[in-house]
Parts: structure tokens; C-alpha cells; sequence
């Protein structure tokens, strides 16, 4: 049962490309890739990791771009350029002692595939290819970077009723 | 009745992400974010000043691009970094001796909702999250970045017959 | 009856922003306003050029970039920085010696009504605000920057037998 | 038989703009034009080169931002700032002794009308114009950049079952 499971989750864990942008990136003729973020899903990152839970960005891609963002928003850790997913899964469980069933995950493509396998709750946005959906717990209904993270976050924080914010700050503060 | 408050707007104040961008952010790797605005909305932006209406942005963000823009529009407050709205509403309030009544506010997020509850006409894009349009007045039927800010700025000064300009420059001009 | 009138075009102008583009444009903190075009409307403007067709573009907005790709296309006639469009196309009317009734125009704004007012045929994209669809001749199905160029020009140069490229040479050549 | 025909494909060559890109490019006043790239895209062709495939692009553009995303993903054949495609396809052709009835090409506009009369299976996005549609053995449910490049790779690919990857990296791995 989705909902029970949700009531458990205390660590967050997003791959990058597809998931917190829309999957594009813009080439710059200088060799940087540009990547777009959602204000929304940023809300969301920031509040979660101020209420007490561990958020973890893995990606393949790199950039100071994304690191700078991802640590505006105050994120745990932050893994870029990363080949394996699952060798810095096991790092993450070790370092935290986590529970695997109170891990939630949201990936959209083939190389997310093993590490959803080994999470408690595997998700996708709406536009993750059909084998990534095919594992999932929960589909959102909003594509990646069209707030699918917001969705999730909004979702399990509103179950454990952390999400209610009495001092919210501006979204997009300092950005 | 929506109507009868619109005709005595005399001021608008705009959130910017999510209402005058579609909420997402390009990151580059020199550390800085690139926010896409709509010429449509800022052809109403320069005419409402132009009318005499007072037009205010307050935004959690900053930047010299979104100062650069909104200063091209003539828009006559413009609050960046901002982490608490409440208070720039209320030094707002006391500057221009405002009437909170012939205020209408455009907000998409949660940080909007506490200044949302303050002024007269409480209004959102069509994208807004939930909680947001749960105590707005008037949804658009446009998203943030996609003209929900010149609907709105069209219907009041329609109303007020004011929209009509005669000798319309180009919506784009100087930019 | 449209296509009789199309039948007579020898120029066209277009609009920049909201008929070239989709209407956004892009913010960075040198203040520059980047621009996205779209490769179908270039193959569209280039072919038009090297038919013999007249193709001008006005805009209120600035920057070397829209020089750049328009002279790319090698467009005959390229007016920015433009905050009276009604003055430019007298201009052009007098140095082409045009005959009003052959001149089709799109535009989506207010600043555009005057001259389209003037041309023979005025036409727009979907997305065009309501008053410029009111006095238009021909509504594309297609929105601004998606493609409503490459639409009226091929509608044109069908119906007059021109559109056929027997060494069609790649749309985004040299770009 | 689009299936059988599709048990045969061991070359693929793709056009850029409208194809790997939704068919904008970002014009900034350096002279630059900007591309944006699709992640699930990139991760299918790096795969189908790892699994042997000849995979080239055919593009009139130019820009080392296009040559840098593709030899990222490892691409066999680069071929930019073309004005003739066919010319370039005699040269694959020649120098890989291709059987043409095993070539796929996917275009999306008039310039490669010509090269997809000569391939075995030429095949174009859902937005492709109605000319290219009009000769294409697949017309993609997907549009250019959102992943009709992802959508004919992994196709082929499966029916001839060398789409599994046991060692999936990170699709975006190193950008």
C-alpha cells in the first residue's frame, strides 16, 4: 500500500537529467551544457532538507552549475559524474545506516533501473521510458522537471504532516 | 463579484518565478541563472505604468537580468533577494499609502500565501499549486510565463477602460 | 477570398517576437536577450529570398543577434530597435514602390494593429492576442515560433508554384 | 514489412535540427547559436555504437557545441556545415561498403527529401512536414528532441535484441 509506505520515508534520492530538468540540455559552443530547473521542486528540496530528511542528488552529467544549484538548496549530498549508481547507493547506506524501505527514488531511464531494484520505493515522472515505470510504486503525474519532484516531496511530507511551512522563506531565495 | 473589485485596482504587485517566468531557471556553469520572461506580458507591464498604476515585483531572487528587465518595463518598485514579502508589502503599504483593497497580488507558490491573504484581489496562473488557488480570486486560464500576467493586467484596465493605446509602440521596444 | 489574395503576394513582413519566437525571451545578467528561432521558418524566409520575394522584418527589439540570423537568411529588409512600425512601412512602400494589396503581414500584438490596418493581407499566429485575430485575413494553426512563418509562406508560394526546391540545400546551413 | 525491415538496419544516420533538436536554436549577440540536446536521445545512441551500429549525423549547421555532444556520445561519422547530403551519403556508402537497404535515416524537412529516397528505411519525428512524412516508412509518435531518436534506435534495437545493457552507465555520464 502506497500510502504506508510513504508514512516511512526518511531520505530522498533523484537522479538529475529527466527527473529534476525535462531531460534537455543546451550546448554551448564553449562546451558547457546548460541545464533548466523547477522553481517548485526547489521549494520542495529546501523544506524537506530543513524538516529533517536526508535529499541526495546522483547523477551521471557534472558542471559546477548543477553543484552550485543543488547546494544553494542546502541538499546532503551531492554526486555528480557518476558511472555507477549503485556503488554510491551502498556508500549512502553505509555512511547513514539507512533502511533500505524508508528509501524513496526517482529516476526515468535505463541506468536508473538497478538502483530503483534496490530502494523501498522506486517512482518515475510521467515521461520516464516504460521500463522505469513498469518497477515503479508511484508514477507521477507530472513530467520530470514540470514538478514531478515537487509532487513526490509535497506528497510523502503532507503524510507525515511536515510539510506546512509557518516561516516560508521565498522559493527562489538568493538565486 | 470579481468585476466590481477589478475597477478599483490601482495597483499590482507580481511574484516573478512561476509568475512572470514559467517557473524554470537556467543554470549556467558561471554560477549564473537565466530566466526566460514573455514579451506579451511586458507590452501591458510598460502600459500599465504608463496609465499611472504603480507596479511592484517582489522576488526571492536576484540578479542583474531580472533588474535590467524590469527596469526597460519602468516599473516603479522592484524588490530582489527578498526572503520575506510581508515586510515589503507592508513598507509598500506605508510609502504609497496604499488601500489593500485596490491591491491585486499574482502568486504561484507558497511563499506568496501569507501576502496573498493581505491584499484586496488575490489572483494566480494557472499552474499555481493548490494551496495557492484555494484563496485566490481569479485563476487565469494562462501559466506563469505564458501571458497569465497580461491577462490580468488586461482584464483590470479593459474594465477601467484604460487598455486602449493609441499610439502603441512595439511590445519589445529597446530590448 | 484568401487564396485569390495570396495568389498576388510579392512581399512579406514579419513581426520578430511572438511571430519569429515564441515571445519569450531569454534574460542573462550582461544583459543580453537571447532569442530562439526556429529552423523551419529559416528554410521558409531563405527560399522566399532567393524566389524573388520581397522579406522584411520589424521589431521594437534590439541586439546583434537578430542581425546575425537574419542576414544569415539574407533577408532583404531588417528594421529593429523600431518603435514606429507604421513609418517604417511607408518607408519601404516608397523605396519598393509596393503596391499595398500585394503585402502580407503577421503580427500578434497591439503594436502591430496599425500597420496591419494597412497591408493587404494581414495575418497572425494562433497564439496572436484577440484583436489582432479579429482583423486578420488568415489565422495559422500554428503558434509563434512553432512554425506559423514556415505556414504562410509555403501556403503562398504553393499556390503560386514557387515553393518547389529542386537543389534544396540544408535549412540550417551555415548556422 | 516495417518489422522485417527493421531486423536488417545496421547503420543509422540522423539529421540535427528538428531531429536531435526540437528545431530552435538559442541566437545569442556573440553570434553564437545554441542547441538543446535530449538525455534519453543521447543514451541510445551512445548504446547503439557500443553495440556495433554505425551511428553519423548529417547536419547543415555548424558550431563546435554540436561536434562536442556528439563525439561525448561516441558517434562514427560527424558530417557538419553540410549544403549537400547526398554527397556525403555516396561517401558513407563508399567507404563503409553499406547496403543502402540496411541504412535508416531519420529527416525532418524538405533538404532531406532527397537522401531519404535513397536509404532503406527513411523514417522522420511527429513533427516532420508533411513532404517528409508523406515518403517515410515510420512517422515516430514522438517529436524531434523528445525522443524520436530514442524512440527508432531502441525500437530496432529490440527486435533485434541488442537493446539490453547489462552495465547501464548513466545516460548523461560525463556532460
Amino acid at each position: 500500500m502506497l500510502l504506508e509506505e510513504l508514512k516511512g520515508v526518511n531520505t530522498f534520492i533523484f537522479d538529475v537529467d529527466g527527473v529534476l530538468t525535462d531531460g534537455s540540455i543546451l550546448a554551448s559552443d564553449s562546451g558547457e551544457f546548460l541545464r533548466s530547473f523547477n522553481i517548485k521542486d526547489g521549494y520542495a528540496l529546501q523544506l524537506a532538507v530543513k524538516r529533517g530528511y536526508l535529499v541526495c542528488v546522483i547523477s551521471g552529467g557534472k558542471g559546477s552549475a548543477m553543484q552550485k544549484r543543488f547546494e544553494a538548496l542546502s541538499l546532503q549530498e551531492i554526486f555528480l559524474n557518476v558511472s555507477d549508481k549503485v556503488k554510491v547507493y551502498e556508500t549512502l547506506l553505509a555512511k547513514y545506516n539507512l533502511n533500505s524501505k524508508k528509501v524513496l527514488y526517482m529516476g526515468d531511464d535505463v541506468p536508473d533501473l538497478k538502483i530503483m531494484a534496490m530502494v523501498g520505493i522506486p517512482t518515475c515522472p510521467a515521461d520516464a521510458v516504460a521500463d522505469v515505470k513498469a518497477i515503479s510504486t508511484y508514477i507521477s503525474p507530472f513530467d520530470g522537471g514540470k514538478t514531478a519532484v515537487r509532487d513526490i516531496i509535497e506528497k510523502v511530507m503532507r503524510i507525515q504532516q511536515t510539510w506546512f511551512d509557518e516561516n516560508a522563506i521565498a522559493s527562489d531565495s538568493g538565486i
